[in-house]
Protein backbone atom coordinates (compact mmCIF):
# COMPACT_ATOMS: atom_id res chain seq x y z
CA UNK A 1 0.00 0.00 0.00
CA UNK A 2 1.57 3.22 -0.93
CA UNK A 3 0.86 6.21 -1.79
CA UNK A 4 0.42 5.89 -5.80
CA UNK A 5 -2.12 2.92 -5.08
CA UNK A 6 -5.63 3.20 -5.93
CA UNK A 7 -8.83 3.98 -4.00
CA UNK A 8 -11.62 1.30 -4.29
CA UNK A 9 -15.35 2.26 -4.24
CA UNK A 10 -18.30 -0.54 -4.73
CA UNK A 11 -21.76 0.10 -4.82
CA UNK A 12 -24.44 -3.00 -5.49
CA UNK A 13 -25.11 -1.15 -9.04
CA UNK A 14 -24.15 2.07 -10.60
CA UNK A 15 -25.47 4.54 -8.66
CA UNK A 16 -22.27 4.46 -6.33
CA UNK A 17 -20.70 6.50 -9.70
CA UNK A 18 -22.68 9.99 -8.61
CA UNK A 19 -20.30 8.84 -5.24
CA UNK A 20 -17.42 8.14 -7.64
CA UNK A 21 -17.86 11.85 -9.53
CA UNK A 22 -17.76 13.62 -6.19
CA UNK A 23 -14.38 11.48 -4.72
CA UNK A 24 -12.62 12.93 -8.57
CA UNK A 25 -13.88 16.44 -8.35
CA UNK A 26 -12.12 16.68 -4.62
CA UNK A 27 -9.41 14.01 -5.43
CA UNK A 28 -8.47 14.25 -8.82
CA UNK A 29 -5.10 13.09 -8.87
CA UNK A 30 -5.98 9.62 -7.61
CA UNK A 31 -6.25 6.39 -9.48
CA UNK A 32 -9.88 4.66 -8.74
CA UNK A 33 -11.32 0.93 -9.09
CA UNK A 34 -15.05 0.68 -9.06
CA UNK A 35 -17.14 -1.81 -8.17
CA UNK A 36 -20.67 -2.60 -9.11
CA UNK A 37 -22.24 -5.76 -8.37
CA UNK A 38 -24.85 -5.53 -11.17
CA UNK A 39 -25.69 -9.17 -11.27
CA UNK A 40 -27.07 -8.74 -8.17
CA UNK A 41 -28.58 -5.55 -7.43
CA UNK A 42 -30.32 -4.13 -6.03
CA UNK A 43 -29.36 -4.96 -2.15
CA UNK A 44 -31.98 -2.67 -0.78
CA UNK A 45 -35.02 -5.53 -0.78
CA UNK A 46 -32.39 -8.45 0.76
CA UNK A 47 -32.19 -9.91 4.13
CA UNK A 48 -29.15 -7.81 6.53
CA UNK A 49 -27.29 -11.55 6.62
CA UNK A 50 -27.03 -11.11 2.72
CA UNK A 51 -26.41 -7.78 2.32
CA UNK A 52 -23.32 -8.48 4.51
CA UNK A 53 -22.21 -11.18 2.82
CA UNK A 54 -22.15 -9.28 -0.53
CA UNK A 55 -20.86 -6.12 1.17
CA UNK A 56 -18.07 -8.28 2.35
CA UNK A 57 -17.33 -10.01 -0.94
CA UNK A 58 -17.06 -6.68 -2.76
CA UNK A 59 -14.62 -5.60 -0.18
CA UNK A 60 -12.71 -8.96 -0.78
CA UNK A 61 -12.29 -7.79 -4.61
CA UNK A 62 -11.01 -4.78 -4.04
CA UNK A 63 -8.78 -5.55 -1.46
CA UNK A 64 -7.18 -8.11 -4.02
CA UNK A 65 -6.25 -4.84 -5.82
CA UNK A 66 -4.22 -3.82 -3.31
CA UNK A 67 -6.78 -0.64 -2.42
CA UNK A 68 -5.68 1.94 -0.08
CA UNK A 69 -9.28 2.91 1.10
CA UNK A 70 -12.48 1.16 0.48
CA UNK A 71 -15.57 3.67 0.12
CA UNK A 72 -18.49 1.73 0.22
CA UNK A 73 -20.76 3.84 -2.09
CA UNK A 74 -23.96 2.02 -1.40
CA UNK A 75 -26.20 3.58 1.89
CA UNK A 76 -27.82 0.37 2.51
CA UNK A 77 -24.69 -1.82 3.02
CA UNK A 78 -23.30 1.28 4.81
CA UNK A 79 -26.25 0.90 7.35
CA UNK A 80 -25.45 -3.12 7.69
CA UNK A 81 -22.27 -4.34 7.05
CA UNK A 82 -19.41 -1.25 7.97
CA UNK A 83 -18.15 -2.94 10.78
CA UNK A 84 -17.45 -6.33 9.55
CA UNK A 85 -16.09 -4.90 6.14
CA UNK A 86 -13.81 -2.05 8.52
CA UNK A 87 -12.75 -5.54 10.03
CA UNK A 88 -11.91 -7.22 6.95
CA UNK A 89 -9.59 -4.07 6.10
CA UNK A 90 -7.51 -4.05 8.87
CA UNK A 91 -6.59 -0.67 10.35
CA UNK A 92 -4.38 0.85 7.54
CA UNK A 93 -7.08 0.77 5.14
CA UNK A 94 -10.14 3.20 6.17
CA UNK A 95 -13.52 2.51 5.09
CA UNK A 96 -15.93 5.38 4.42
CA UNK A 97 -19.59 4.28 4.39
CA UNK A 98 -22.26 7.08 3.54
CA UNK A 99 -23.79 7.64 6.28
CA UNK A 100 -21.72 9.14 9.53
CA UNK A 101 -20.11 12.04 7.09
CA UNK A 102 -23.55 12.64 5.83
CA UNK A 103 -25.47 12.69 9.68
CA UNK A 104 -22.46 15.21 10.65
CA UNK A 105 -22.87 17.59 7.89
CA UNK A 106 -26.47 17.92 8.17
CA UNK A 107 -26.50 18.43 11.83
CA UNK A 108 -23.79 21.33 10.98
CA UNK A 109 -26.18 22.52 8.32
CA UNK A 110 -29.32 22.71 10.25
CA UNK A 111 -30.09 26.27 12.05
CA UNK A 112 -33.43 25.08 13.13
CA UNK A 113 -32.56 21.61 14.18
CA UNK A 114 -35.79 20.16 11.24
CA UNK A 115 -33.93 17.22 9.89
CA UNK A 116 -35.32 15.34 6.35
CA UNK A 117 -34.12 12.34 5.46
CA UNK A 118 -35.12 10.74 1.74
CA UNK A 119 -34.25 6.94 1.20
CA UNK A 120 -35.30 3.60 -0.31
CA UNK A 121 -37.28 2.00 1.24
CA UNK A 122 -34.58 -0.31 3.09
CA UNK A 123 -32.18 2.65 3.86
CA UNK A 124 -35.18 4.73 5.46
CA UNK A 125 -36.71 1.22 7.26
CA UNK A 126 -32.87 0.84 8.68
CA UNK A 127 -33.11 3.87 10.89
CA UNK A 128 -29.65 4.25 10.16
CA UNK A 129 -29.63 8.36 9.19
CA UNK A 130 -32.14 8.48 11.84
CA UNK A 131 -30.48 7.12 14.56
CA UNK A 132 -26.82 8.18 13.55
CA UNK A 133 -28.18 11.22 13.59
CA UNK A 134 -29.54 11.13 17.18
CA UNK A 135 -26.46 9.91 18.36
CA UNK A 136 -24.16 12.70 17.09
CA UNK A 137 -26.54 15.42 18.43
CA UNK A 138 -26.03 13.85 22.05
CA UNK A 139 -28.46 16.48 24.46
CA UNK A 140 -29.13 18.49 21.63
CA UNK A 141 -32.98 18.61 20.81
CA UNK A 142 -33.35 17.63 16.65
CA UNK A 143 -36.04 16.53 14.98
CA UNK A 144 -35.53 13.55 12.32
CA UNK A 145 -37.94 13.36 9.36
CA UNK A 146 -37.53 10.68 7.12
CA UNK A 147 -39.81 9.37 3.82
CA UNK A 148 -39.12 6.56 1.94
CA UNK A 149 -38.82 7.66 -1.92
CA UNK A 150 -38.82 4.59 -3.63
CA UNK A 151 -39.69 6.20 -7.48
CA UNK A 152 -36.77 8.16 -7.09
CA UNK A 153 -34.19 5.48 -8.19
CA UNK A 154 -36.02 3.98 -11.66
CA UNK A 155 -36.80 7.68 -12.66
CA UNK A 156 -33.05 8.56 -12.40
CA UNK A 157 -31.87 5.53 -14.16
CA UNK A 158 -34.39 6.35 -17.15
CA UNK A 159 -33.15 9.65 -17.35
CA UNK A 160 -35.79 11.57 -16.31
CA UNK A 161 -34.55 13.82 -13.94
CA UNK A 162 -36.44 17.12 -15.29
CA UNK A 163 -39.50 15.00 -16.68
CA UNK A 164 -42.61 16.71 -15.01
CA UNK A 165 -44.01 13.13 -13.80
CA UNK A 166 -40.78 13.30 -11.84
CA UNK A 167 -41.72 16.67 -10.48
CA UNK A 168 -45.23 15.95 -9.87
CA UNK A 169 -43.55 12.53 -7.82
CA UNK A 170 -41.27 14.60 -5.88
CA UNK A 171 -43.77 17.26 -4.76
CA UNK A 172 -46.02 14.73 -3.11
CA UNK A 173 -42.38 12.86 -1.23
CA UNK A 174 -41.46 16.25 -0.06
CA UNK A 175 -45.08 17.95 0.91
CA UNK A 176 -45.01 16.69 4.28
CA UNK A 177 -40.98 17.26 5.45
CA UNK A 178 -42.21 20.99 3.98
CA UNK A 179 -44.99 21.06 5.75
CA UNK A 180 -43.03 20.19 9.31
CA UNK A 181 -40.56 22.96 8.36
CA UNK A 182 -37.25 20.63 7.58
CA UNK A 183 -34.68 23.65 6.60
CA UNK A 184 -32.02 20.54 5.71
CA UNK A 185 -32.64 17.79 3.90
CA UNK A 186 -30.45 14.54 3.36
CA UNK A 187 -30.09 12.90 0.14
CA UNK A 188 -30.23 9.69 1.34
CA UNK A 189 -29.69 7.52 -2.21
CA UNK A 190 -26.22 7.44 -4.10
CA UNK A 191 -29.16 8.49 -7.42
CA UNK A 192 -30.53 11.32 -5.33
CA UNK A 193 -27.73 13.77 -6.17
CA UNK A 194 -29.36 13.91 -9.82
CA UNK A 195 -32.45 14.98 -8.67
CA UNK A 196 -31.39 18.06 -7.34
CA UNK A 197 -31.69 20.83 -9.83
CA UNK A 198 -35.17 19.70 -9.25
CA UNK A 199 -35.37 19.53 -5.41
CA UNK A 200 -34.04 22.81 -5.15
CA UNK A 201 -36.81 24.38 -7.07
CA UNK A 202 -39.47 22.56 -4.76
CA UNK A 203 -37.51 23.39 -1.99
CA UNK A 204 -35.81 26.72 -2.13
CA UNK A 205 -35.53 27.34 1.42
CA UNK A 206 -33.77 23.93 2.12
CA UNK A 207 -29.95 23.34 2.17
CA UNK A 208 -29.23 19.55 0.38
CA UNK A 209 -26.78 17.47 2.16
CA UNK A 210 -25.49 15.04 -0.89
CA UNK A 211 -23.79 11.53 0.87
CA UNK A 212 -21.54 11.33 -1.60
CA UNK A 213 -19.79 14.76 -1.31
CA UNK A 214 -19.36 14.73 2.21
CA UNK A 215 -17.92 11.03 2.43
CA UNK A 216 -15.19 12.73 -0.63
CA UNK A 217 -13.94 15.02 2.13
CA UNK A 218 -13.91 12.81 4.78
CA UNK A 219 -11.95 10.18 1.95
CA UNK A 220 -9.39 13.49 1.31
CA UNK A 221 -9.26 14.54 5.23
CA UNK A 222 -8.33 10.77 5.81
CA UNK A 223 -5.43 10.30 3.37
CA UNK A 224 -3.93 13.51 3.87
CA UNK A 225 -3.84 12.92 7.01
CA UNK A 226 -1.68 9.69 6.83
CA UNK A 227 0.68 11.02 4.08
CA UNK A 228 -1.20 8.47 1.42
CA UNK A 229 -2.43 11.26 -0.55
CA UNK A 230 -1.07 10.99 -4.19
CA UNK A 231 0.48 13.71 -5.30
CA UNK A 232 -0.66 16.56 -7.37
CA UNK A 233 0.08 16.36 -11.08
CA UNK A 234 0.16 20.19 -12.89
CA UNK A 235 -0.92 18.47 -16.00
CA UNK A 236 -4.09 18.93 -18.39
CA UNK A 237 -6.16 15.83 -17.15
CA UNK A 238 -8.77 15.35 -19.54
CA UNK A 239 -9.99 11.73 -18.17
CA UNK A 240 -10.20 11.04 -15.03
CA UNK A 241 -7.87 7.72 -14.04
CA UNK A 242 -10.87 5.01 -13.34
CA UNK A 243 -10.92 0.69 -14.00
CA UNK A 244 -14.44 -0.23 -13.75
CA UNK A 245 -15.55 -3.67 -12.70
CA UNK A 246 -19.34 -5.22 -12.58
CA UNK A 247 -20.52 -8.42 -12.16
CA UNK A 248 -22.75 -8.41 -15.14
CA UNK A 249 -22.47 -5.76 -18.18
CA UNK A 250 -26.25 -4.17 -18.27
CA UNK A 251 -27.39 -3.54 -21.96
CA UNK A 252 -27.68 0.41 -20.67
CA UNK A 253 -24.43 0.25 -19.06
CA UNK A 254 -22.80 3.29 -20.76
CA UNK A 255 -25.43 5.62 -21.23
CA UNK A 256 -26.62 5.09 -17.46
CA UNK A 257 -22.86 5.89 -16.81
CA UNK A 258 -22.72 8.88 -18.23
CA UNK A 259 -25.70 10.31 -16.77
CA UNK A 260 -23.82 9.47 -13.07
CA UNK A 261 -20.20 10.40 -14.04
CA UNK A 262 -21.13 13.25 -16.18
CA UNK A 263 -18.30 12.18 -18.90
CA UNK A 264 -18.46 8.33 -20.79
CA UNK A 265 -16.61 5.66 -19.09
CA UNK A 266 -14.44 3.49 -20.45
CA UNK A 267 -15.52 -0.30 -20.71
CA UNK A 268 -15.78 -2.27 -17.77
CA UNK A 269 -14.33 -5.78 -17.03
CA UNK A 270 -16.01 -8.21 -15.81
CA UNK A 271 -15.43 -9.36 -12.05
CA UNK A 272 -16.38 -12.70 -10.11
CA UNK A 273 -17.91 -12.50 -6.74
CA UNK A 274 -17.59 -15.19 -4.15
CA UNK A 275 -20.95 -17.17 -4.51
CA UNK B 1 0.96 28.36 15.06
CA UNK B 2 -1.12 25.27 16.49
CA UNK B 3 -3.34 23.72 14.90
CA UNK B 4 -5.75 25.34 17.01
CA UNK B 5 -4.83 28.55 15.58
CA UNK B 6 -7.55 30.84 13.65
CA UNK B 7 -7.65 30.67 9.19
CA UNK B 8 -7.38 33.81 8.34
CA UNK B 9 -9.59 35.45 5.47
CA UNK B 10 -9.89 38.61 3.73
CA UNK B 11 -11.44 40.43 0.83
CA UNK B 12 -11.79 43.98 -0.06
CA UNK B 13 -15.79 43.73 1.28
CA UNK B 14 -18.35 41.10 2.19
CA UNK B 15 -17.93 39.14 -0.97
CA UNK B 16 -15.43 36.97 0.72
CA UNK B 17 -17.80 35.80 2.87
CA UNK B 18 -19.31 33.52 0.14
CA UNK B 19 -15.49 31.98 0.17
CA UNK B 20 -15.93 31.69 4.17
CA UNK B 21 -19.14 29.80 3.45
CA UNK B 22 -17.29 27.14 1.58
CA UNK B 23 -14.41 26.90 4.15
CA UNK B 24 -16.64 26.17 6.88
CA UNK B 25 -18.79 23.28 4.63
CA UNK B 26 -15.35 21.88 3.83
CA UNK B 27 -13.18 22.57 7.06
CA UNK B 28 -16.03 22.89 9.70
CA UNK B 29 -14.07 22.58 12.83
CA UNK B 30 -11.22 25.56 12.00
CA UNK B 31 -11.90 28.96 14.15
CA UNK B 32 -11.84 31.69 11.27
CA UNK B 33 -10.87 35.31 11.26
CA UNK B 34 -12.20 37.26 8.54
CA UNK B 35 -11.73 40.48 7.70
CA UNK B 36 -13.52 43.16 5.30
CA UNK B 37 -11.83 45.95 3.79
CA UNK B 38 -15.35 47.59 3.87
CA UNK B 39 -13.89 51.38 4.22
CA UNK B 40 -11.88 51.22 1.19
CA UNK B 41 -13.79 48.84 -0.97
CA UNK B 42 -14.17 47.98 -4.36
CA UNK B 43 -10.18 47.28 -5.17
CA UNK B 44 -11.25 46.65 -8.42
CA UNK B 45 -10.78 50.23 -10.26
CA UNK B 46 -7.63 51.28 -8.29
CA UNK B 47 -4.22 50.84 -9.43
CA UNK B 48 -1.70 47.61 -8.73
CA UNK B 49 0.35 49.51 -6.44
CA UNK B 50 -2.62 50.50 -4.66
CA UNK B 51 -4.37 47.02 -4.45
CA UNK B 52 -0.39 45.33 -3.05
CA UNK B 53 -0.35 47.69 -0.35
CA UNK B 54 -4.28 47.45 0.60
CA UNK B 55 -3.67 43.32 0.35
CA UNK B 56 -0.73 43.32 2.52
CA UNK B 57 -2.27 45.36 5.27
CA UNK B 58 -5.06 43.12 5.26
CA UNK B 59 -2.24 40.18 5.77
CA UNK B 60 -0.64 41.82 8.11
CA UNK B 61 -3.38 42.48 10.34
CA UNK B 62 -4.66 38.66 10.17
CA UNK B 63 -0.90 37.54 10.84
CA UNK B 64 -0.89 39.37 13.77
CA UNK B 65 -3.75 37.71 15.14
CA UNK B 66 -1.58 34.43 14.69
CA UNK B 67 -3.27 32.59 11.89
CA UNK B 68 -2.11 29.74 10.56
CA UNK B 69 -3.09 30.60 6.83
CA UNK B 70 -4.41 32.99 4.51
CA UNK B 71 -6.99 32.42 2.32
CA UNK B 72 -7.23 35.85 0.20
CA UNK B 73 -10.83 35.64 -0.64
CA UNK B 74 -10.44 38.30 -3.20
CA UNK B 75 -10.13 37.51 -6.99
CA UNK B 76 -8.03 41.34 -7.38
CA UNK B 77 -5.73 40.84 -4.41
CA UNK B 78 -4.74 37.25 -5.44
CA UNK B 79 -4.67 38.80 -9.24
CA UNK B 80 -1.93 40.80 -8.63
CA UNK B 81 -0.61 40.71 -4.63
CA UNK B 82 -0.30 36.77 -3.74
CA UNK B 83 3.62 36.77 -4.39
CA UNK B 84 4.28 39.71 -1.88
CA UNK B 85 1.55 38.53 0.50
CA UNK B 86 3.48 35.22 0.44
CA UNK B 87 6.87 36.79 1.35
CA UNK B 88 5.32 38.47 3.98
CA UNK B 89 3.77 35.24 5.43
CA UNK B 90 6.63 33.15 5.19
CA UNK B 91 6.99 29.13 4.30
CA UNK B 92 4.75 28.17 7.42
CA UNK B 93 2.11 29.94 7.08
CA UNK B 94 0.32 29.02 3.61
CA UNK B 95 -1.28 31.84 1.03
CA UNK B 96 -4.09 30.45 -0.84
CA UNK B 97 -5.67 32.32 -3.65
CA UNK B 98 -8.81 32.21 -5.98
CA UNK B 99 -6.94 32.06 -9.07
CA UNK B 100 -4.85 28.85 -9.08
CA UNK B 101 -7.00 26.38 -7.63
CA UNK B 102 -10.26 27.35 -9.94
CA UNK B 103 -8.28 27.30 -13.27
CA UNK B 104 -6.79 23.65 -12.40
CA UNK B 105 -10.60 22.83 -11.50
CA UNK B 106 -11.91 24.02 -14.52
CA UNK B 107 -9.19 22.21 -16.87
CA UNK B 108 -10.36 18.88 -15.19
CA UNK B 109 -13.86 19.85 -15.50
CA UNK B 110 -13.82 20.70 -19.30
CA UNK B 111 -14.18 17.94 -22.03
CA UNK B 112 -14.42 19.86 -25.49
CA UNK B 113 -11.25 21.92 -24.00
CA UNK B 114 -13.67 25.58 -24.18
CA UNK B 115 -13.72 27.31 -20.88
CA UNK B 116 -15.44 30.83 -20.07
CA UNK B 117 -14.63 32.74 -17.17
CA UNK B 118 -16.61 35.80 -15.95
CA UNK B 119 -15.54 38.46 -13.36
CA UNK B 120 -15.58 42.11 -12.76
CA UNK B 121 -13.75 44.21 -15.10
CA UNK B 122 -10.51 44.29 -13.20
CA UNK B 123 -10.01 40.62 -12.88
CA UNK B 124 -11.20 40.03 -16.49
CA UNK B 125 -8.54 42.83 -17.68
CA UNK B 126 -5.50 41.36 -15.47
CA UNK B 127 -5.79 38.06 -17.92
CA UNK B 128 -4.92 36.55 -14.32
CA UNK B 129 -7.28 33.43 -15.18
CA UNK B 130 -6.55 33.65 -18.61
CA UNK B 131 -3.07 33.63 -18.23
CA UNK B 132 -3.36 30.46 -15.23
CA UNK B 133 -5.43 28.38 -17.43
CA UNK B 134 -3.09 28.43 -20.57
CA UNK B 135 0.05 28.04 -18.06
CA UNK B 136 -1.49 24.70 -16.73
CA UNK B 137 -2.65 23.49 -19.72
CA UNK B 138 0.74 23.64 -21.24
CA UNK B 139 0.94 21.94 -24.38
CA UNK B 140 -3.12 20.87 -24.48
CA UNK B 141 -5.01 23.05 -26.98
CA UNK B 142 -7.70 24.87 -24.71
CA UNK B 143 -9.65 28.04 -25.48
CA UNK B 144 -10.70 30.58 -23.15
CA UNK B 145 -13.22 33.57 -23.44
CA UNK B 146 -13.39 35.72 -20.85
CA UNK B 147 -16.24 38.00 -20.34
CA UNK B 148 -16.77 40.99 -17.76
CA UNK B 149 -20.23 40.78 -16.07
CA UNK B 150 -19.52 44.35 -13.52
CA UNK B 151 -23.87 44.63 -13.08
CA UNK B 152 -23.55 41.07 -11.03
CA UNK B 153 -21.59 43.04 -7.81
CA UNK B 154 -24.53 45.04 -6.99
CA UNK B 155 -27.38 42.77 -8.03
CA UNK B 156 -26.45 40.62 -5.85
CA UNK B 157 -25.50 42.79 -3.14
CA UNK B 158 -29.58 43.98 -3.83
CA UNK B 159 -30.38 40.46 -2.81
CA UNK B 160 -31.53 40.33 -6.79
CA UNK B 161 -30.41 36.91 -7.68
CA UNK B 162 -33.54 35.99 -8.87
CA UNK B 163 -34.73 38.56 -10.37
CA UNK B 164 -36.13 38.90 -13.64
CA UNK B 165 -33.78 41.65 -14.91
CA UNK B 166 -30.93 39.97 -13.22
CA UNK B 167 -31.87 36.71 -15.40
CA UNK B 168 -31.82 39.08 -18.21
CA UNK B 169 -28.77 40.80 -17.33
CA UNK B 170 -26.85 37.29 -16.77
CA UNK B 171 -28.45 36.01 -20.74
CA UNK B 172 -26.69 38.70 -22.02
CA UNK B 173 -23.56 38.48 -19.89
CA UNK B 174 -23.41 34.70 -20.85
CA UNK B 175 -24.97 35.04 -25.00
CA UNK B 176 -21.48 34.82 -26.40
CA UNK B 177 -19.94 32.33 -24.46
CA UNK B 178 -22.66 29.97 -24.82
CA UNK B 179 -22.70 30.72 -28.66
CA UNK B 180 -18.94 29.56 -28.64
CA UNK B 181 -19.81 26.28 -26.89
CA UNK B 182 -18.15 26.49 -23.45
CA UNK B 183 -18.45 23.44 -21.46
CA UNK B 184 -17.13 24.90 -18.10
CA UNK B 185 -17.60 28.33 -16.90
CA UNK B 186 -15.30 29.57 -13.90
CA UNK B 187 -17.08 32.39 -11.70
CA UNK B 188 -14.46 34.61 -10.85
CA UNK B 189 -15.66 36.79 -8.09
CA UNK B 190 -16.56 35.80 -4.92
CA UNK B 191 -20.02 37.43 -5.33
CA UNK B 192 -21.05 35.15 -8.35
CA UNK B 193 -22.29 31.91 -6.42
CA UNK B 194 -25.13 33.39 -5.08
CA UNK B 195 -26.34 33.51 -8.79
CA UNK B 196 -25.55 29.94 -9.60
CA UNK B 197 -29.03 28.65 -9.51
CA UNK B 198 -29.73 31.11 -12.08
CA UNK B 199 -26.37 30.74 -14.11
CA UNK B 200 -27.11 26.91 -14.02
CA UNK B 201 -31.03 27.35 -15.69
CA UNK B 202 -29.94 29.85 -18.10
CA UNK B 203 -26.77 27.40 -18.87
CA UNK B 204 -27.91 23.73 -18.44
CA UNK B 205 -24.81 22.16 -20.12
CA UNK B 206 -22.27 24.20 -18.38
CA UNK B 207 -20.47 22.93 -15.15
CA UNK B 208 -19.83 26.06 -12.92
CA UNK B 209 -16.64 26.33 -11.16
CA UNK B 210 -17.18 28.08 -8.03
CA UNK B 211 -13.22 29.66 -6.61
CA UNK B 212 -14.07 29.66 -3.01
CA UNK B 213 -15.41 26.22 -3.30
CA UNK B 214 -12.21 25.18 -4.85
CA UNK B 215 -10.01 27.03 -2.76
CA UNK B 216 -11.35 25.51 0.37
CA UNK B 217 -10.62 21.72 -0.72
CA UNK B 218 -7.16 23.18 -1.60
CA UNK B 219 -6.82 24.41 2.07
CA UNK B 220 -8.10 21.20 3.74
CA UNK B 221 -5.32 19.57 1.12
CA UNK B 222 -2.85 21.85 2.94
CA UNK B 223 -3.61 21.95 6.12
CA UNK B 224 -4.55 18.07 6.69
CA UNK B 225 -1.09 17.26 5.07
CA UNK B 226 0.92 19.32 7.41
CA UNK B 227 -0.80 17.92 10.18
CA UNK B 228 -2.07 21.55 11.04
CA UNK B 229 -5.96 20.58 10.80
CA UNK B 230 -8.06 21.69 14.13
CA UNK B 231 -9.31 18.17 15.49
CA UNK B 232 -12.85 17.01 14.75
CA UNK B 233 -15.26 17.79 17.14
CA UNK B 234 -18.52 15.38 17.38
CA UNK B 235 -20.56 17.65 18.98
CA UNK B 236 -23.69 19.78 17.14
CA UNK B 237 -22.45 22.57 16.15
CA UNK B 238 -25.31 24.91 15.67
CA UNK B 239 -22.87 28.31 14.72
CA UNK B 240 -19.03 28.02 12.88
CA UNK B 241 -16.54 30.00 15.16
CA UNK B 242 -15.66 33.16 13.49
CA UNK B 243 -14.19 36.48 14.56
CA UNK B 244 -15.74 39.08 12.05
CA UNK B 245 -13.82 42.28 11.21
CA UNK B 246 -14.23 45.20 9.15
CA UNK B 247 -12.39 48.87 8.48
CA UNK B 248 -15.97 50.37 8.49
CA UNK B 249 -19.74 49.39 9.59
CA UNK B 250 -22.11 49.70 6.68
CA UNK B 251 -25.90 50.02 7.66
CA UNK B 252 -26.46 46.68 5.50
CA UNK B 253 -23.56 44.50 6.80
CA UNK B 254 -26.11 42.70 8.40
CA UNK B 255 -28.68 41.98 5.76
CA UNK B 256 -25.91 41.33 3.23
CA UNK B 257 -23.71 39.16 5.79
CA UNK B 258 -26.37 37.09 5.52
CA UNK B 259 -27.10 36.53 2.45
CA UNK B 260 -23.24 35.70 1.48
CA UNK B 261 -22.81 33.22 4.87
CA UNK B 262 -26.67 31.55 5.24
CA UNK B 263 -26.52 32.60 8.40
CA UNK B 264 -26.62 35.46 10.61
CA UNK B 265 -23.31 36.47 11.68
CA UNK B 266 -21.99 37.51 14.96
CA UNK B 267 -21.81 41.77 15.04
CA UNK B 268 -17.89 42.81 13.32
CA UNK B 269 -15.36 44.81 15.45
CA UNK B 270 -13.63 47.84 13.98
CA UNK B 271 -10.29 46.96 12.45
CA UNK B 272 -7.41 49.66 11.52
CA UNK B 273 -5.32 49.31 8.60
CA UNK B 274 -1.85 50.88 8.28
CA UNK B 275 -2.17 54.80 7.64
Amino acid sequence: MTKSSPIGVFDSGIGGLSVLRQLIRFLPYERYIYLGDTARVPYGNKSEETVRRYGGQCAEFLLSKGVKMIIVACNTVSAVALDSIRAMAGEDIPVIGMIVPAAGAALRTTANGRIGVIGTRATINSNAYCNELLRLSAENHVDVYSKAAPLFVPLVEEGMTRHPAARLIAEEYTAELKEKGIDTLVLGCTHYPLLSPMLREILPEVSLVDSGEQASVTALRLLAESGALEDERNEFIMKPRVEFYVTDLPATFHEQAAIFLGYDAESPKKATLGE
